[in-house]
């Protein structure tokens, strides 16, 4: 039994786990709701590009990723929608001194690799650049919501739906969709533009995405919406 | 290929996932603190006996949660350690209100299903139910830290460590760790005391929060700390 | 100079501070938005009764509060809008007892007075008594924002203004609508509808309020507003 | 009667409160804890140099909040405790366009005058100049908790007690106050180092404060317990 066969064996696990989902009620569908804002996670270059602790998958990252959110942000530009573009960097990266701005999170994994002074590591990736108008949000926790204005301000926006992209799938992406659906909004995980760099943590975080959080989309449906939301139906998500 | 084979297919995505995470400087251990909470999660009756949408695995709940937990709760109590035993429930679990208290959630889950007018499916399992002076604490979302006020309660209590423990490991355990990191605690995940109720679940969602969030320590472990924090160790966790 | 001076003196800091104000481009109008929740903060037994180290002053409460908010909740219902009844109590209230859910604000005011257990204390004064599906909010800090879930129930209502009532001025309303404004909404502090239980205090908390966070509207206004939302225009707010 | 004799107005106000306040069991005191942290609101050149909307008292700045402040850090350093410098500025400071990060708050108070693109405004003033590893804390909001990782930052270090100070009373350190002691600590505002920028705001503020959120302590006894916290005695506080 060979690690290629992992794809297949999860689907087996997700298939006996669905049929008890579906007996219980879970996996319900969330729906897409009437004001949609795109919030894409940690698509920076520590992330985007080779070469650093954090750097992910990067075929799925330039074949998918990448080419995904382009389509996105395309859609979202051409209507007027809210974009939000979220990375992560710290002021103190010295993991000895107690005061550091990393919190407990350098105890676990080496966020002293993406250093504020840095620029370019937390830069998002040029060829899915901020324009004018457009946040840049800073945060120092995995969700996009923990320690950040994030929902207070997709509220002023009148946001009620979050289109969330980006990386990783285990950790920054799937608490910042818990938190999304905490805080109130109607949460679509895109399902092509969410990424990783372990085998397997795609898949079965979104098969729990999925069956609890938020609904999980293809990239088309996701820019459909976002190119037809004035007449959009709840009921159609 | 069965799914019975699950977990070894499982396993082998680990180990080919830890060498990964273990070059890049993942999976490091937070370790144990100085003054620990034992924070429980949702092992009140609609999750912990049979005949709820809710309901765990059963095994799992009568074999190895519950006396786990009774062994941890013996051990926190013994030696004076803040026990905090949170539950889920709603106060109008009408779907058609848009002015439930349920928000977003019950259109993903069956929240539905728990009403705070039945105190008997939120009350806390008899087993390891709470004694005067530990708090029990009324959640509307997946996690313990969401639109509670937990991390101000633990701040005053002076903890700095918490051991998480509970079902499900794919919603409520795994939010509340993440957002235990984030607010700034040691996190330990009590290995053979976290549930769920579909295949695979825990598995993945314990190999990803040790990778990433918490320790994940036998319960033994957990109780030797209780029972020895005070001269316990941080490099010993 | 006597204390019956109190108000004329404070409305000439206030003239004075207002001139500043003005010049610097405060004291701007957030105006009504359109879809509003009214939000109702510690209008209970232990404020709105005598008896309690909590008890306000009791002649505007039974001559402005209580009237003015039976006529905001008259509109409400009427309408169909948001209701929350915001309400304070604790389990454990036992000053000894360092893990008492009371937190640290026990050691600045008497809030051991208002035990769960006593649902008399706690339960909203009955002349503005919540009809079904309106939602009774149990905090246990000052705002009604701090530890609840309560800014994404909001959110899920698709709410974008909140009209605060309620005591006391000094401690949980404004707080509360502190919280209102980071949260993203529109806040209205209904003038009439907030008491406190010392001299001054009103005054000065809702010309800060006035100043910084919030319009201090007349209850006629809002219950207008409440009224006519449908054709409301931001600008005449 | 002239706006000179507002000071001495407000202090019979006052002592009628107290009166009530004593009684009831209010204004108790909180006491100094453990392991403090000294955290500066604000105190960046759009506030405590002229020429801005944001300018403060300049006589109280230069003379009482600049010098207090050099005396806290200096002992704050020489005893290797946690400083934190909390500042505001926005990326996208048009006020006619939905999609700012200024939220709600621009339609209140002119906060489009502190742009993050000229960070000689909301640079910390040179005169208390942060140094190496002290952490410069960006804010949107009033309160320095809201929206920003500050809880678990200081959940980290070990800290249990906050000293504040800053402008303005009535903003951002009092909302800063407030979400401290929600948020579990013990609060102090250091009394001479705490400004606004019209008449009577500070003395009612600071007097609100005192009776439900912090002990409002002379900058003298902060130094004296930041020189001597190892021994420092709850009671004595």
């Amino acid at each position: 039994m060979a690690i290629e066969n992992l794809d297949e064996m999860l689907q087996q696990a997700f298939d006996e786990s669905s049929k008890i989902y579906q007996e219980r009620g879970f996996q319900r569908r969330i729906g897409f709701g009437k004001k949609p804002a795109l919030v894409s996670i940690d698509l920076a270059n520590a992330w985007t590009r080779p070469g650093n602790p954090f750097t992910c998958d990067m075929e799925k990252m330039d074949n998918e990723i990448i080419p995904g959110m382009q389509r996105l942000l395309e859609a979202a530009r051409a209507n007027g929608h809210v974009v939000v573009h979220v990375t992560t960097a710290y002021q103190n990266t010295d993991r000895n001194d107690p005061h550091t701005d990393m919190g407990q999170w350098h105890n676990k994994i080496p966020v002293e690799a993406v250093s504020l002074e840095d620029e370019e590591l937390w830069a998002i990736d040029s060829r899915i650049a901020p324009i004018k108008g457009e946040w840049v949000m800073m945060k120092k926790r995995a969700s996009a919501f923990s320690g950040t204005p994030l929902a207070g301000y997709l509220q002023t926006c009148g946001v009620d739906t979050i289109i969330f992209t980006g990386v990783t799938a285990t950790a920054c992406v799937r608490t910042s969709i818990c938190d999304g659906l905490q805080e109130g909004f109607r949460t679509i995980a895109a399902r092509e533009c969410i990424g990783d760099r372990v085998p397997g943590a795609v898949a079965w975080n979104l098969y729990d995405i999925d069956a609890k959080f938020a609904d999980v989309e293809p990239v088309d449906t996701c820019v459909n919406y976002l190119n037809n939301v004035e007449g959009w139906n709840n009921e159609a998500g």
